[in-house]
């Protein structure tokens, strides 16, 4: 299965939102969220929706960046702030370096767990931050099999 | 309609997480998430379930609480620490003070907002806390009409 497809589809709650990720490679994703599917009560996006789109950025570098075969990510907290009302469909995008990414990796494997974090921003069609996010993630070596 | 078809169905984005209002009563709501319609990649609750689980007591205490005619609430912001693995349905308690009810309501008629927040829990089915949030709100006085 490629990337993009589990990242919209493989976690069912994920594919409800209707989620889209517009662009993906080794540290670097763009994704965007519908308003459409996930308007709250007063018309504008759901908190949860935009919690959604500021999260999942984790899993997709993850795939495009580290060895899905020997690491594992864990997202430890997220502390967002809602800005402005989120009245369009919202895209976010999020860049790990690849030397920053080189260092997790080595401590991952040297250490067996890897802690990172990245600051997002949510943006809406007019490219004004309707929310902002402080991610913290973890990386984790897989046990050998059998251990 | 009554507050916890609101709460439930409302937002189409909750409604489909089949997330149940257990309790609702002025200044206290139990909330339900069930973990089989959001199940991660790895058979745990997804994290974007868990966060909506930890907002919406916001939207349900403020319908049990405070005069849906007279104001309406924001959320600004919400600071989420997974601890656990969430394996089971998970639960939320939350509980606003009548004394601090009165303040926020106080406060939001005379100046026309007021700032408000609290901790919670998420529980599994065995009581052990998975994640904590912080959340914060906004109680906001509605604009007499013409203003």
């Amino acid at each position: 299965m490629d990337s993009k497809f589990v990242i919209e589809k493989g976690i069912p709650f994920a594919g409800r939102t209707e989620v889209k990720v517009l662009e993906l490679e080794p540290g670097y994703v763009k994704m965007m969220m519908p308003l459409q599917p996930n308007l709250n009560h007063v018309g504008t996006m759901y908190a949860g929706a935009l919690f959604t789109l500021a999260e999942l950025p984790g899993g997709a570098i993850f795939l495009s960046t580290f060895d899905a075969s020997q690491f594992y990510p864990l997202v430890k907290g997220m502390e967002i702030k809602f800005l402005k009302p989120a009245a369009t469909d919202i895209t976010v995008e999020v860049r790990l370096d690849p030397d920053e990414a080189a260092k997790i990796r080595e401590t991952a494997n040297d250490v067996g767990k890897a802690d990172y974090d990245w600051d997002c921003e949510l943006k809406d069609a007019n490219g004004q931050v309707v929310a902002v996010s402080s991610n913290r993630y973890q990386l984790r070596r897989m046990k050998p099999s059998g251990a």
